[in-house]
């Protein structure tokens, strides 16, 4: 299927506009030309074309006391509905979203991690997107699309493919079988690619074009945006920081190979590292790894020392990786998401802000900030929410009346958009 | 001082134009446009103005049976000269290229690494340009600018930092000494960055426009580039693979961290891995590393059994640290450069292919090569040459009949460009 990129988007003076209406909210036209640096012109012949899309719509009109009242333009949320949808080992967790990207209705499914053909979790994503739907009060033809992130190599050209021990995928068309299920558009990415997108557009894109978003969690992973561009590499496999070495020859990890920042920093990691330090801490009794995330969490508020280690040596862990990541790419801005960093950021942070200068080149310190992500919900959904809307805005603008119908076939334009 | 970004001018159709010359070889215009996908007639336009600003010159024409003459247009190797110049702690390296970067004349000259003060330093380099501008049979008033590569951070705002510690200079504005003392336009960057160029325009980079160029010698680092774009990063400084680790808590590296790459794969790594394996080898009594990379050349291709087990070793180390690069970045096209790669490579190269697929993951394996840099001669002062190139022509290219003179004032136009 053709699919543009994220570059070819962004770099379009339209996705400027909408990405400054998404950063000021509701703004008059000559805002969003300082904030884009477009002319005055180009806006609002841009402005014209997206109030005639629907896209915009005008939210108020102030009349000062000279001259021409001044419209203030936003993203109109009735335009349509996009589902983000995001895929684990574990779960399926599906949110609504309107247009401008606020959630309407979320449902999760548990997925057991030990059945996972492809009826078992296309199944799960059907039920979790029906109870989605149901959730927002949203009607089928107000959909646009739906943005899946599964957890593995997802290559728009041959499928997708999963190579955790468990979930042994290879090349599967998950986005046709879908679609079929679903009727609806529907892309698919992988985690890192959405949490990234979710950053450049919600979190600390707003302040800069280069980033780093690091994901904590069950995988590990880095999603990686330089200069507004999404970096996806040869095959969209960019961004396997976890499987970067922490330890040549060290613990096995579930790639293969040994040594791996997951095998350190992904849950599965922080658990060796306890076994380590006191292997019959109840904290490893949890059954599920959400479980024993938040058990530490418990465990460190109240001051046990084996966790408390365990904090240490997991922050020493991440500011060496963060340190290789840093001096590869000489990145200034990295942000940090995932569930461990939900449970445990307020232990690990001070410490690997503390010890990340003994890591990082001096070149590469001046500006450097490592913080929480500020993306609010769960940022794979909105990242893949956020995709899907870029697909369809940018299939509306290539959508000029001497186009043909074919280059949009794939994105509903909802009939009647005023729910 | 303004300056444009490699990827600003390489993605001007002047550019495309050129490069398709440096591939090609002396072509005609529709053989341009064939490769470089421009239309016949912009091709044709650019051409012009090329032939009017003595870039291009007829090379050959061919007159057939029926229809117009065939004109072959190539670079017009006269149309000025450039200087390319290596400075690392032990030597400085000057290289004088036609426009064409077809080297005329070059010399090497020797640094006392105890003695770094930027007035020694910089004798050092005026020397070597004076003795590569004799050997050459180069007039002054025919040199277009020079570029030249320093051992350290270049930021183009803040000037050249080198923290190698006998070396500390710290935003040293070396440009400004340089101009002075050579009287002539004076680019600086770091010799990731250049070696980087030169693979882009002379070597993988006419297969690919992404790619990673590890440069192994005294210092470790990679040159990368992504999508046509050398990555750059904050302040200029990213590439610093040799600064990643391969070895939590490990070696001791001149970086002041520990386990990096560098501390593995640089000169000093090897002795030092060689000195685990047999403390008394003669090998380590080299004064010199250059010494030191060629003994261990001798003594393999003797079968020596101890740097069999030094290259055994430094196999494993280098195929780990090509498997984080390849694993962050899922890059296909990897070369190998530098001085140990010239020395070694026969021996390091088998065997690193072999090892490669236990730490790369599968996304990342389809199509990925690992190779020795094909790119002639000295790969740094060659790739500071092309910057300088770059610059060149796209200041030209700017200086239109109604542009003001100060945008191309830091460029020479030689007054009589035929020798
Ligand atoms: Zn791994
Ligand atoms: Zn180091």
């Amino acid at each position: 299927m053709p699919r543009q990129t994220s570059r070819d988007l962004r770099n379009e003076s339209r996705f400027e506009v909408l990405h400054a209406l998404f950063s000021l909210g509701p703004s008059t036209r000559q805002e969003i030309a300082k904030h884009t640096g477009l002319s005055t012109a180009t806006v609002a012949t841009l402005v014209t074309q997206f109030l005639a899309e629907g896209v915009l719509r005008i939210a108020t009109v102030e009349q000062n006391t000279v001259g021409r009242p001044y419209e203030r333009l936003s993203i109109d949320p009735d335009r349509g509905r996009i589902l983000g949808i995001d895929v684990a080992e574990t779960y399926v967790d599906a949110t609504v979203y309107d247009v401008t990207l606020g959630p309407l209705g979320q449902s999760e499914v548990a997925l057991d991690e030990h059945e996972n053909d492809q009826a078992y979790v296309v199944g799960g994503i059907v039920r979790a997107v029906e109870a989605a739907v149901a959730a927002s009060g949203t009607r089928r033809d107000q959909i646009i699309g739906a943005g899946v992130s599964m957890p593995g190599q997802v290559r728009p050209d041959a499928g997708v493919s999963v190579f955790a021990p468990n979930w042994d995928w290879h090349d599967v068309k998950i986005e046709e079988l879908l679609e079929e299920r679903l009727s609806m558009p529907v892309y698919v990415d992988n985690p890192l690619k959405a949490v990234a997108l979710s950053e450049m557009w919600f979190g600390v894109g707003r302040e800069t074009k280069t980033m780093a978003v690091v994901n904590l969690g069950t995988g590990v992973g880095a999603g990686i945006a330089i200069d507004g561009s999404l970096l996806r590499g040869a095959a969209n496999n960019a961004g396997e920081w976890g499987h970067t070495l922490l330890q040549l020859d060290g613990r096995q990890c579930r790639c293969g190979r040994r040594g791996c920042v997951e095998a350190y920093l992904g849950v599965h990691g922080l658990e060796m590292s306890l076994a380590e330090i006191d292997p019959d801490h109840p904290a490893l009794r949890q059954p599920l790894q959400r479980g024993f995330v938040d058990a530490v969490a418990e465990g460190l508020a109240a001051d046990d020392p084996a966790l408390l280690e365990l904090a240490r040596r997991t922050s020493h862990y991440l500011a060496a990786g963060l340190g290789d990541l840093i001096n590869l790419l000489n990145i200034s801005h990295v942000t940090l998401t995932g569930w461990t960093t939900e449970a445990l950021a307020e232990w690990l942070l001070p410490a690997v802000r503390a010890e990340l200068p003994e890591h990082v080149l001096p070149g590469s310190q001046p500006g450097l900030t490592v913080e929480a992500s500020r993306v609010p919900g769960n940022a794979v959904a909105l990242g893949m929410a956020t995709f899907t809307l870029e697909q369809f805005l940018g299939a509306l603008g290539l959508a000029s009346p001497a186009s043909a119908p074919g280059t949009r076939r794939r994105l509903r334009t909802p009939a009647s958009a005023k729910s």
